[in-house]
């Protein structure tokens, strides 16, 4: 098997190769009042995905949108947002979770002076949009004085060139409902979940949550949450048919890429194309990272090895690692164990 | 003087030395639901303040009472926080703020899975009441199956022993405030101030945010939020009067502190007590931290150095970083700076 080396830090690749990008480092442009920093561009991912970080101040807002063909999901990183999402219209904080099938009018407005969220998205037509929408940007954070508003020649510009279209109505006023739905749909639809929901398994001492499961994106993708407390490496591993992706969002983690061994901290995002050899340690008492798996062939390997979950926090006493359920299917799975390296002498 | 060593990493020193403690890693108490990490306690800052980061899940509360000489501030770090200050009832996020005065009846409730936020008292008499009414605890998170009750026989030992009254009253009920306040109140009274929001002065390329003042505490001390972009070593400098404190929110920072050279990352706390030499450097795109000084008498420095400051986000094109006008009155402003050291050969 060949091996890639992982691009250089700080660089996206312009093709299908694994990589690694410190929190802020991507592809910025200024929409509005937001900063949109790519982290995953369409060539950077042979068109499977997109994902971008966007940082604004209050008022920084997307007008009410629908992609015809980009399914998106939207997790808050920090602060508050109302969105507009099909009929309803929700506050979003930290942790919260938005999945947006393609054809969802939605739109949103960021209510903190400090908010974040990533986007992630299917296919390879949400960086136009930003293209479109913004001026390339040196920046990590909006300019004090940046204004919210995109002007209509603006957003013609970007049904252009991107998979948008503006709908012309201002989204509903009124009170935004705070979320607290804890279950996914089981079909593709609209839905939010509150932080530390969805559907929750535990193996070993880790917390895999399921934001997006395989029927909620007609297979397209799983968006999974995995927190645990500091633990050794995984077993070294890689998949033939799915790639997958991995931001870190609260501690620290070690993560081995290929050849190349790399230390995330919050922000930091990496990329891992099927054929890629990886494997993550979580390095902090409270550890936790997202990750965007396309397609979505891998929620069998998550229901092999783990068990049902009620609880919102990582097991004190850990069930036993059932890793001998998954030994037994590693094929049917998608995931083919590294052997070990010999031990130095 | 004397150089003072900064005790190991992850051990409270027990008197009052400079110390570094990594996220986590403080003397732990299970309280209910909720787990308190002491990251500075009574001996180790000779009795002038005390510091906890508590964690906790859905319902782990604090029951309404009253401390009758502590002075506390709370800021949310993680979740959601209902928050009864006096006759409000109130609603916090991450990065919102309450000051609670000596003799405000106060009692909180957290409302997220994962909920945690950073608690500063004056004195040494909080310690305590987590130690009366908690177990030692081990681990960094609550236990799933935590239970958030406090027995009254627990509350009137902690009362026994600690700076607290418990009223025996349950707080209201009704649909708490969202916290949308953003100005100090010029008096020492309880108050709540907004996730970014405080007095803000600029200084070069850093932002700082006055949360606490020392009108709001009688001079007692200052709690103040700097964030920033990336950039060198501010100069090392150390106090003969007033303590102070880092905790890291965002980012990465590099600290000196006396001839140490530590790294922190969100949730690492540093102790500088008065004499400690110490100076401190920003390493990401976006660093933010928080300290507490005390007493309360470094505002002229912040006031000297800093200009005021309306938007919400550091300078994209800084201002003048305008040193000068401390040099000249540097005993006055409780400054000692310390000479660079000779180039290396």
């Amino acid at each position: 098997m060949d091996i890639q080396k992982v691009v250089p830090e700080g660089k996206l690749p312009g093709s299908a190769v694994p990589y690694f990008i410190r929190s802020g480092e991507g592809e910025r442009y200024l929409v509005g009042g937001l900063v949109a920093d790519l982290v995953a561009r369409g060539n950077d991912t042979g068109e499977l995905f997109e994902a971008a970080v966007l940082t604004g101040g209050r008022d920084a807002n997307f007008p009410l949108h629908t992609h015809a063909r980009t399914h998106e999901a939207l997790l808050v990183l920090d602060g508050e947002v109302e969105l507009w999402l099909g009929q309803e219209h929700y506050l979003l904080i930290q942790g919260d979770y938005a999945s947006i099938p393609e054809g969802t009018p939605h739109a949103f407005s960021m209510r903190s002076h400090r908010t974040r969220l990533v986007s992630w998205s299917t296919g390879k037509e949400m960086s136009s949009l930003y293209k479109a929408l913004g001026q390339p940007y040196a920046g990590h954070v909006q300019p004090p004085d940046a204004k919210p508003e995109l002007s209509r020649e603006l957003l013609k510009k970007a049904e252009a060139s991107a998979d948008v279209r503006f709908t012309g109505k201002a989204p509903g006023r009124g009170t935004p409902k705070r979320v607290t739905n804890g279950t996914l749909p089981g079909r593709k639809a609209p839905y939010v979940l509150a932080s530390g929901e969805g559907e929750r398994l535990v193996a070993g001492d880790q917390l895999f949550s399921f934001l997006g499961d395989s029927r909620t994106s007609d297979g397209r993708f799983l968006i999974v949450m995995t927190e645990g407390p500091s633990g050794p490496m995984i077993p070294a591993h890689f998949h033939e048919k799915h790639t997958e992706t991995f931001m870190c969002l609260d501690g620290s983690m070690t993560m081995r890429v290929n050849d190349q061994t790399l230390t995330l901290s919050p922000g930091d995002f990496v990329h891992a194309p099927a054929r890629t050899i990886h494997a993550y340690q979580l390095n902090s008492h409270y550890t936790r990272f997202v990750g965007l798996l396309t397609p979505g062939l891998f929620e069998p390997f998550f229901r092999t090895l783990g068990d049902p979950y009620t609880a919102y926090v990582y097991p004190r006493t850990p069930p036993p690692f059932r890793f001998d359920r998954v030994l037994s299917k590693l094929d049917q799975l998608d995931l083919k164990l590294i052997a070990p390296p010999a031990p130095a002498k």
